[in-house]
């Protein structure tokens, strides 16, 4: 079979990095350009040496991506990607959004959070968001993919079974997440300096910050009627992970074991979420450098809360790897194409 | 003044070994003698060379400390500290238990979590809890003293403000904590060889931690009226310092004012709390090495919740520090004698 | 093609599952028996949960894996490889040893470094020293693999070709190495407990460390004179990698471009060795979980020395990746087969 | 006793900041007045929220600095310290200068090295360096004091006493050195960027960095015959501490006792020189935040080198303390004023 000629705009960000990292071992597609604002005319490999004698690939513009790729991955600062990709729609191309620009149905929301505008309303009519485990079928033959954030992934897979059984209220969830530092890119800052954030541990944009809503669109759209999160982030002096401690009021009557089974039914066959055994907890580590979710359950009988645990890699599962999960789903491939990697276990 | 003579049983401990580091520095008592099952017969400075030419004391027995000593500190594995306890007292010095012995009031609760009994009731009548934020008065003077643990000094500081002035719900309260790895003691396990921990990032001991019981203990005298807790755990890859971020719904009406307001009451003059400022979140590196508690208030208007974060360094303000402090009430010296020191910024 | 039936005896320490991980996508053989003495009846996904889904193959016996197996990996502590390596060269077996006793070519070496014996010295004269890029031709089609340790690729890697070209002394040559902390195992210890290892660094087994006459044996054989090496290795906080900074006197009239000639037509075309650019210095960080060392070359004018700096994943072409490499070697496969991935760049 | 009243030119830069947290405890000099060109108006808490409550200082300008003080640290970019050392010679305070501009002797090195100037020879002429462990005498009493750097306190304290003694060849020297993130300074860089600079390690400015002429000069003075060394500085993925590998050749017939009488006669008495017990390694984690330099020995009998060992804080002996150790000196205070702290052994 003919390969898919992938393209990836912005491609020296880590999760454009991180993009050309797993298409190295995809069978069925590969990479074919990628671009850069601030490397142009360097390759992957000067800015990434790691990646040295494995993906030497020359940064060039995004023009040259659009028209050498059969789907354009664009990871851009939010507010970007809408021209692109009605630019790539036009020319029918495959594309697939890391940036927020179009995950949020809600041109409110989208201007509340994000203070921008739908540049084109119809467009955004076209494009699916990217959770597979959730919205498989809507993805498939999709041209236009809004690929979910990280803490955007790691919430809803730890809620929505519970949540569509009926098992938990849907007033008062608190999802308390911590997220390794990549979440935050590559651009330096003071409060991502090594000095300043190692041995160090806090949170940020407390019940503030933008992954808010469209945790909420997600939950609210498999749940049918409204849900609203706290939602409190924390910076780990990690590289990679999140983990999603989940709170929610068990409603009356609800046994442990109903949840057990809500969940196993919900996430038998799913190839990338790991149901953790009862008693174990997901770790960060477990999953890293690759596309799994593994999902913790626990019962609190003595206040009667239930608390879901996941994790996940915030750049695979939260970001490249569920891309490339998208595309397999957009070009009719193997949902698990090129994302079947074993984690190192240290 | 003659300086008070402290021993310390149990000194090779991490919280032993912190609670030498403290006093040496102190200005009204010096460490007059130590005790460490494990290395006995060698100075403390062999066991942690950094205390070489500092503290070179050499571990003698439990016997010797008692003998020399006007204040016994213990760090000893739960149950083992009723005993000598009552021998203290017994002879007239003072006892500051940093285990969990004497710190509940329930014989129930100390059965249902901890396994043990009570072996002198009348004993742990004249126990008090020593958090000197909330029990100061009682402390004064007193020869028997419970030190609380970390977790037990971190939420209750964020909490009770906002709990007495009777602005959040007692219902539903949920404390996600973190906590560096020192907390879980210098044996080696192999959840924390250095190649399992680092890059890690998991909870442990979901809703079923031992902290727990005391936790809702000092919530519940503060309040008058039961409260209950949901109590998560984490382990951050540091060594100091735990972060509690505490959730707890707002009663109708009240406003972001009016907590601010009952902090800024409860916590003027402390000399260990530090309310932040609005809009700065408490980082466990600030406090690190110091007595310092540090509190952060946030109200989720969207949700009605109410958010508190403290930052503590587990093995200071949650047990060598504080210690300390009880110390120095109990003796009758300036509270702060010894604790005033400057957290390194990095 | 059938697949080659790959056993594993010690699977559950770190070289062991590390081998597991890279057998995961190798292309024409698989694992097919795994053994441990802790762990037998469990999966080894019970062991390291980032393996859950994965490889869940369960640890049997030591016999059951040789019975099972066309080659076996053996971790074992050092002495007890001679026994399992005859046994499977009886059985016409594969053997590829990863402890030391089949390394070193000199009993009197091997007494006087591990205290031990060779036990069947025709057993040894069989054995070949799986180090590719300077044996290979040795290794094609043999049966019983001495595995390098992580140092003694490390160093030679670094050191060879100048040696061999004639340009630098042979006395006085130091190397200065560097190792994650993987490379002392998985076993707790206090050294290696999380809090008393985190923000340290420190050197250890100073001027007397076993890897020391491995390097000089390698060094001697490839330079046709005894090299005598100053081996110091240090122990840095981070999981993986080793980087070797090696220093040796410049002979007279060397010049720095003659040396560049010598590591160029030495690596060219060598799949796994990546000589960096003028300037560049190689990283731990670029060579993570693969098989590639990296070399870069200085030249102190100053002081007419030499340096040569190498970074290896100590777990891969330290251990683990090396070892597969020399499996390929031995059953005439592509040597670089499973072992094209794609490092990631943070 | 009237109190010395101190002031930090640059005081939040990691180097002024410490400068002030020492202070703090500070028994005969306090802080009296802060200047910063970034943050003037601020308060250092601000800068660094550890200091709350603890050093709310306002940063002004330098003018006010120098007004307000008897003696001005000066910890400013290389260069800018020769007009404000004039200033506040001429105006009768003691200046101590952390930067590199009083250091080098030869305006020649320093022209090579740093590519600048002596703008008045005169001044440099009245400069005295200090590292008092070798120049305490000169010391004692002046006015304008060149603190030394890092890797150039640690280097000297290692080697000077063989050199002295004339135990080891003065040819052929090596210090492979490693240090903490906080030696490169508050400034953000991608090399630096946490994602970046964790778990990794490199080398970096190999034989090529500016303390090397500084070593040298420091080296040659102490044994009055020129030594010239090979210096190659790493990075470590830790905040503080300095760890000097030093190598250098035994003298024909040298004992091991003869390089233990040497240390021992040089360094009995001095307060911040520990040399450790034979077969223990100097450790950076043991003289974190203090002033300490633990220095420890070794003899490789097989290649007859001689290994020297030593750890300090790069940000206390290697900066900050040092110069109030000098300061102390220049005063006729006590030469441990401030600085008897104990370090934390975790």
């Amino acid at each position: 079979m003919e390969q898919i000629k992938v393209g990836v705009v912005g491609a020296t960000g880590y999760a454009g990095s991180e993009i050309c990292r797993l298409l190295y071992s995809h069978p069925a597609a590969q990479l074919a350009a990628i671009s850069s604002v601030s490397f142009e005319g360097m390759a992957l490999s000067e800015v990434y040496p790691a990646y040295r004698q494995v993906i030497d690939l020359v940064c060039g513009t995004q023009e040259e991506v659009v028209a050498k790729s059969d789907v354009v991955f664009a990871a851009l600062p939010h507010g970007l990607s809408q021209e692109l990709g009605a630019q790539c729609v036009a020319e029918g191309k495959a594309f697939i959004d890391m940036g927020a620009d179009f995950r949020l149905e809600s041109e409110e929301d989208y201007k509340a959070w994000y203070g921008g505008t739908f540049t084109d309303p119809a467009l955004h009519e076209q494009a699916v968001y990217g959770l597979p485990e959730f919205f498989r079928e809507k993805i498939r033959g999709k041209k236009l993919i809004a690929n979910p954030g990280c803490y955007t992934t790691a919430v809803p897979l730890a809620l929505v079974p519970a949540l569509e059984a009926g098992l938990i209220e849907q007033e008062g969830i608190i999802a308390d997440c911590k997220s390794g530092v990549t979440g935050a890119g590559r651009k330096p800052s003071q409060s991502n300096h090594y000095p300043e954030l190692n041995e160090s541990f806090t949170a940020y944009k407390v019940a503030n910050h933008r992954h808010t809503p469209e945790i909420e669109q997600t939950l609210t759209k498999m749940t049918g009627k409204p849900v609203k999160v706290t939602f409190v982030p924390h910076l780990l002096p990690i590289n990679r992970g999140i983990l999603a401690t989940c709170y929610a009021k068990l409603k009356p009557g609800v046994t442990e074991e109903q949840l057990w089974q809500a969940y196993q039914a919900r996430y038998e066959g799913e190839p990338f979420v790991r149901l953790l055994p009862k008693g174990q907890v997901a770790n960060v580590k477990n999953v890293r450098t690759s596309n799994f979710c593994d999902v913790s359950l626990f019962v609190d009988g003595r206040t009667g809360t239930f608390i879901a645990i996941s994790a996940i890699d915030n750049m695979v599962k939260g970001a490249a790897g569920q891309a490339i999960q998208n595309m397999n789903l957009s070009f009719g491939l193997e949902e698990t194409a090129g994302l079947l990697l074993c984690p190192p276990a240290f």
